[in-house]
């Protein structure tokens, strides 16, 4: 398949000044841009309320911002700097202001010779998307002479109603095509690979389904705290920070069925009926934790409660567990048990697949071959790939049988793995939608995470450095003795 | 589970100063004596048609043979020589030297306080099995005090009528309970591997069948040509030599039904299943081969007929494959391809299962994802283990699919595996008939087979070195672009 078509462009990053595009957006355009992969040109402008930038002093800063990301600074990163990016400051965002971004954008445009094609980056806290959207939509900028796409962070509202409000907001001015909704924390290549996992394999497809599978477990656990950032993090918590987008998506990826093609909406239409099936979830089925003082990597580190900036006796969980049920005929009576949380032993994101015991065992009259249930480990971060737990028989004249693994890890074959953002923003400039969030999708997590916020069940204290409360663990009491796979 | 019980007993060795008890059998009985695992009194009778021996030479000969099979002749084995071996000449193998075999085998037990519990191993040439059995009957040794097992080796009888005749020669004297036919080129750790693997990991289990596999090859492939033993071999060939001994019991471990319980009849019942369910093999799926002239890791190696004693214009074959197929509702459909052959590419025992492809590729519109079909690979030797090839994303922009492999290998989580020798003695000394190769397995072999036979194909000629004849590629022809898998 030959490199795709980037066409030429304008690429507005909103909050250009900010620590997204610091650390993920102007790395990850260089590189594109460096790679090769910008078939066209590609002109960038950054916008931020900051009066005291300009061209030239933003230029230094991103030098800068792409030295500290590892990159080379040297003279092709300047010259591309001072080629391509563009500052502009937009003041205090009223309607006057976005008529000048306009008439930014439009000089630029002539400027560069480009034909009006662009990208709104929305790289700005949730609780300013609504005032850019309309300040762009007012301004006319929602249409061009070109395309125009929006792409906008993580979360998308703070719950069911705020998430259609904002949607409504977004709809007066850009169409569900305009719009990339990303979660750049699912990278493009974590994704495809499971989708890839998933339906380029017969033998794992064959096995997919409630007939084969016991239960399924998906992890995604941090080492790290809130560092800093209490302001955005307490209140919100672990709910909405991660479950309803990232854990949701790994959810729907694990398990939709398999779409026609591998088409954006063929795939979407998939994974939103995923979420649309699942069924309300139970208070029995939840499980919230907030860290209290603990050691990770043998180092102490303070509780939640005691990091600057968060409400004194704050009830924001860091830590959820939740047990979901797929109510289709591929899943039903398949627990799915999610756990997320800040201060973990480990940093992780894991999907572990129980398979269902034997249903005889031919062993039983050898008390060393107990058999146990087959498993399939992914792991998207750290170590991604594939492990097949089953059982062998260890040599030796007894007849003892062992667990071991069948292994696959893509660092050994490939090496490492390509950054995720690079990915995604080529999809963006190529109008890939595949990977980005369509509104079903999350309007139907939140409607099922919205009475779990509502409920606020109080956290449970765990230590930092563990794997979260004890009280998690009895979600897992149904399906009799499985444990949460923790490694 | 405990270390399991041998009874004191009497191990006669019929051969005992030929190349198996040499290579295999003593070391095999020392080793498991210094390792503990004969919890009872052993004494080992060898006899031999040689009158030169006594127990003293017959000792110093042991311990030439331990020390060139690597182990250390130290005082423990010398002293264990002195104490166990004994060694009586059989003479002419009249009446009159069997009764004398069964004077000197009661005085040994009478020495060593024995309660007349006797294994009569015999390490003999094919064409000797009948005068040792009908002596041994007529001399009244099928019975004594205690248990009475024998050993014969493969290949039993050299077609279907003269199995059946040596069939009812053991039979007048020999129950099937005493008769312990050993295939020692299958190794107990191999076979138990094998059958641990189907059944205790129901992952496998539930693809084992027509619904998700598409054919199966088992290659047991030597570098080896026939050395030193044309006297043997020539006029024998591949089909007796390997096919219907070796390669039917691999056939019979990867299709037989779930055993009801790890017990060897229950075990024995299945095998035998499948060779009843056998389809008699038509014409056009078998392909003879002889080796010519070629290399073998650089170096030039004779063909066939250029071996000393080899006779002119032999038409014996070294290389058989075959497609076989198995008339029961798990098999129905599925072809088996067995090839076997020495002055292969390399020396291997291998089992390939190909899984149906998927039913529809999501991934058409991507030029570089044509999907394959996954498969397993079951190594025997060497590097013992499994290796489930799947399809994965190679990382990138692209969507490119690669196969790759999830890997299990013994040897990296247990070490070098032990030699199978030892454990087929103790099975042999236990009274486990689960490994042995019961009557109706070996008649159901040779009834299939011996059409083969008569029909006599004419091999085709291969070079040494390569991985058989062409014409063995056209066998798989039917199943549409599948290829042995070499490797």
């Amino acid at each position: 398949m030959a490199p795709r078509e980037v066409e030429p462009h304008l690429f507005v990053i909103m909050g250009g000044s900010g620590a997204l595009a610091r650390r993920k957006l102007l790395p990850a355009v260089w590189q594109l841009a460096a790679q090769g992969s910008l078939t066209a040109k590609s002109i960038i402008l950054a916008t931020a309320r900051r009066r005291h930038l300009d061209d030239e002093s933003y230029r230094q800063w991103a030098r800068e911002a792409l030295a500290a990301a590892g990159l080379p600074a040297d003279e092709t990163c300047t010259h591309w700097c001072d080629e391509c990016l563009h500052y502009h400051a937009l003041g205090e965002e009223g309607p006057e202001d976005f008529q000048a971004l306009r008439s930014r954008i439009e000089a630029l445009e002539r400027q560069h010779d480009l034909p009006g094609n662009r990208v709104f980056y929305l790289a700005i806290p949730p609780a300013s998307l609504p005032l850019a959207v309309e300040g762009l939509g007012a301004a006319g900028l929602h249409r061009a002479p070109g395309w125009t796409r929006i792409v906008v962070e993580k979360p998308f509202g703070h719950d069911l109603e705020s998430a259609n409000e904002l949607d409504r907001l977004l709809k007066r001015y850009f169409s569900e095509e305009q719009t990339y909704r990303i979660d750049h924390y699912l990278g493009k290549e974590a994704v495809q690979n499971l989708l890839v996992f998933r339906f380029a394999n017969p033998v794992f497809e064959s096995l997919w389904s409630r007939d084969r599978i016991a239960s399924v477990q998906i992890t995604v656990a941090e080492t790290a705290g809130i560092e800093d950032r209490a302001a955005f993090y307490d209140g919100v918590g672990a709910l909405r920070d991660m479950v309803q987008n990232h854990m949701m998506q790994l959810l729907t990826l694990v398990a939709m069925e398999i779409p026609a093609s591998f088409e954006a909406d063929a795939i979407r239409n998939e994974k939103a009926k995923v979420l649309q099936a699942v069924a309300p979830i139970r208070q029995q089925g939840v499980c919230f934790g907030q860290y209290v003082v603990g050691e990770i990597d043998g180092i102490g580190v303070p509780g939640y409660l005691d990091a600057a900036g968060v409400q004194p006796a704050s009830s924001t969980e860091t830590f959820v567990a939740l047990e979901l049920n797929i109510n289709n005929w591929r899943w039903q009576g398949v627990p799915f048990y999610l756990r997320t949380g800040k201060r973990l032993a480990k940093s992780t994101r894991q999907i572990v697949v129980n398979f269902r015991c034997p249903v005889l065992s031919v062993f039983d009259r050898y008390p060393d071959a107990a058999v146990s249930a087959n498993s399939l480990v992914i792991t998207l971060e750290p170590d991604e790939g594939f492990e097949l737990e089953f059982v062998v028989k260890a040599p030796g004249d007894m007849l003892t049988l062992q667990p071991q693994r069948l292994r696959f890890r893509y660092d050994e074959v490939f090496g490492r793995l390509p950054e995720a953002y690079e990915a995604l923003l080529l999809d963006i400039l190529t109008g890939d939608q595949t990977l980005f969030v369509r509104i079903d999708e999350v309007l139907a997590a939140w409607r099922l995470l919205t009475p779990l916020l509502e409920m606020r069940p109080r956290p449970y204290p765990y230590a930092a450095g563990t794997w979260g409360p004890r009280e998690a663990d009895s979600l897992l009491a149904p399906v009799g003795g499985v444990c949460w796979l923790n490694w």
